[in-house]
């Protein structure tokens, strides 16, 4: 995982709001912490979608390998939450996803995730190659945005 | 219950759309049948804190006594959803709520729920009386809506 | 619905415990209303299983059309709660459910709801006629149970 | 993070089973990643009321700081799962989990976990030392589990 120092300097493109539910907070009026991976989960659907399409789901899976969150301040109901998402590192049948969750109005950073996602053929079962139209899409999606940084 | 006929023609003030969550999809592609309430529950939180304002969970806790919901029509995900509610009957320490889930785009009624709920004093741990102020507000935000419909 | 009256002289063969998890509780220290039914839903799946078999979700779905549910006591965490269920009545292609959430300790009875669910048929997607043999099944399981008793 | 090779050996002796919810399915009939926190939450809550006692939550809380999860396999419905937990680590203010989601049949490894918990002064709104009674208590616990081994 990047250092912390690193991943403050990480700019997302791709950002949404999260729409909280008083069902999402606990007995001490935080957001329990499993409802930040349904949001993260909801905002990076949403990425695929927006910047490969929607064939992205057609035949191959993008399921989760690793997930790595700093839970940094608590969540309140109901916070304006908007959670930012990119792709920053892409490998042959795996890529890096860096989500943050931030209050809107006060900039304060909630959470930073990083989770490693692996390319997934769920007709023959086992991981695949990510499709070169992938890459492309996400390569110029984010060309001002993280990959971009991250290769200098 | 109001039959399905006298439902179908309550006109709800209160309408804010309703965010889906990838999470909230079972194995059939639908959404969750127990997720319609978490959107409910969302819903009528807002609605007291618009129309009657923040001070509305100080002491006074509104619990549910009933709930009887129709389920017309499948939710997908990612149907762009809203729910609209209304206050459509107040008693002393009563009152009913109607909420009706729909496809924003197609205008189908995929849910339509009515709930009696109970103020209660979480102080003395026992129900308590309407405060007449609630009345009041409810009553002028409704005015061009349900309870006044309901009267004629 | 059966009145409070008759509910209460419902008895379920089946019986299971339902475990409840720390993120299921709001800012009341209550479970939220909406793990109810995820927790009812659990339960229903398995009387199917258990009453029918594996076979039951072969082709036909079974769908939840219309739910009444009276709350009549908040379940803390963490209660040790069991859902008791039955199948009360049947139609063509519709049936009733009965189920109850109790504290299994103390015997208090937390929440009583009654589900009509409706038979459909997943490749035609439209209802379908409730199988002879899911019937006879059902009557079977439930003879020293509720079904009877209804019919004295 | 322990390597993939030491968390392997990790034996737990506080293990307890986790109920799916069909609820807990995604479209892929997969338990969504989501669910694996909230199971993981259930579990360590357990840990510290049999482990620490009711006490653990009279005026300290405790927090996730940070969560590395790996998804090793996909859990389905209704799998039989067990939740196994460890603190590994401690230090002045913070400690270290281990958590480990198994098929209890196939003994298949799902879901390793290891996580980072602050302890927190909830009237005071800071992080706190750790009790050492509650060390005293932890070590008693995992002598013969995972921090005796540890420290071997």
């Amino acid at each position: 995982m990047n250092s912390m120092e690193e991943r403050k300097d990480i700019v997302c493109r791709h950002q949404m709001p999260a729409q909280l539910r008083f069902s999402d907070v606990d007995r001490f009026g935080h957001v329990n912490n499993s409802v930040y991976f349904a949001l993260f989960d909801m905002c990076k659907t949403k990425y695929f979608l927006d910047v490969i399409g929607p064939s992205v789901f057609d035949r191959l899976a993008i399921v989760i390998a690793n997930v790595n969150a700093d839970f940094l301040a608590p969540i309140y109901y109901p916070d304006e939450i908007v959670i930012q998402t990119s792709v920053i590192g892409m490998g042959n049948k795996s890529f890096t996803l860096f989500q943050r969750a931030l209050n809107v109005r006060t900039q304060e950073v909630k959470c930073e995730c990083q989770t490693i996602m692996v390319v997934f053929d769920t007709e023959e079962s086992r991981s695949a190659r990510m499709p070169d139209e992938w890459k492309e899409k996400i390569i110029a999606y984010e060309q001002n945005g993280c990959l971009t940084r991250a290769e200098k």
